[in-house]
């Protein structure tokens, strides 16, 4: 596996740590059918993140600096509750951020990207958010606010995908396969979302 | 506006019978900053309505026959619960399809747009699932198949987006426009399914 650092803080993906999800592998198999995703769509994620590999640093940055901070009612999750940058929080949280596109594009889809897509929505609702960076700062992202952003991150990732010169229906193709990608982890998401046993609404 | 009937069982937009949603036409606003919706968006939508508008029968057709019908996951939902078709409960569910793709083209996002989304979306909850049209089926509809399944519906339309011979560039903009709608409305999805204190959690 690709990784922008070989130590990044915070990511525990297949670890002891993460805890195990309700959701199984058969679960994920019937979203799968349902999303429509395809074994095709694996290969094109995979050569997806080949192209995007060297890139993730300059997309997180593109989402982060020239979108989500010009969104104060995004940007604000990763500020202090007065509205404070916290820059530690954030290149933490960055590293991450692009991890989770090389995760996205070339992981296999097995038990444990399951769990850990459960860690990552749990850090977002109030049972984790700030925890793992030791941080003050909103309490949780509500899940319209990430389900929204992901039309963002599916909008402006495809010139990215067309960066290493790959023809028209093959950039069509990953792009494709990251939009359905993106829908079927947003279908784990709402998960911890709707988990009302740990937590309030958080929509 | 373009209706396929002039009569819609159970099509109740607009009308008194909807109740007001919580989500306000600033609320909205807010929502569609972060999924990135422009008024350029609204225009290449209008522009896809009337690319869709002839074609609509025949996209809910190929959604519900050629994929739904063949997801057993899915096509339960409009069966009764030991399976069998019902079929009048279909053609007037298919009428409000038909309709929905052309208010998510065509109508202003407005709050009487924002309340029949909530409408649409406690029509597929345990609040309101099979009243409308009087049938006994499944009980909901759980939201990561509502979400899951907007993927395909995002992947298909686009050769429908291309029917009347625009430009790949057009092509491309009113299916870009199309999919941020589809995110915004599923961030409006989410809320009648997070009202525990309404209903249990149905993801």
């Amino acid at each position: 596996m690709s990784k922008p650092t070989d130590n990044i803080p915070g990511y525990t993906y297949g670890s002891a740590e993460v805890a195990k999800a309700r959701v199984s592998v058969e679960d994920l198999e019937q979203l799968k059918i349902s999303v429509g995703f395809t074994p095709d769509d694996e290969q094109h994620l995979r050569r997806a993140g080949e192209v995007l590999a060297p890139q993730v640093r300059k997309i997180v940055e593109h989402w982060r600096a020239n979108i989500i901070a010009s969104i104060p009612n995004l940007a604000r999750h990763s500020r202090s509750p007065e509205g404070s940058p916290i820059p530690e929080y954030l290149a933490k949280s960055n590293l991450r951020f692009e991890q989770w596109i090389l995760d996205t594009c070339l992981r296999p889809y097995d038990q444990a990207w399951i769990d850990y897509q459960q860690e990552i929505a749990r850090r977002h609702t109030s049972v984790k958010k700030n925890q793992v960076d030791g941080v003050t700062s909103t309490p949780y992202v509500p899940l319209r606010d990430v389900l929204a952003f992901t039309a963002v991150m599916n909008e402006t990732i495809r010139p990215y995908l067309a960066a290493a010169g790959n023809s028209e229906e093959e950039v069509e193709n990953m792009h494709r396969a990251w939009c359905k990608s993106i829908q079927l982890q947003m279908t784990l998401w709402i998960g911890p979302y709707s988990d009302t046993r740990v937590e309030p609404s958080e929509w």
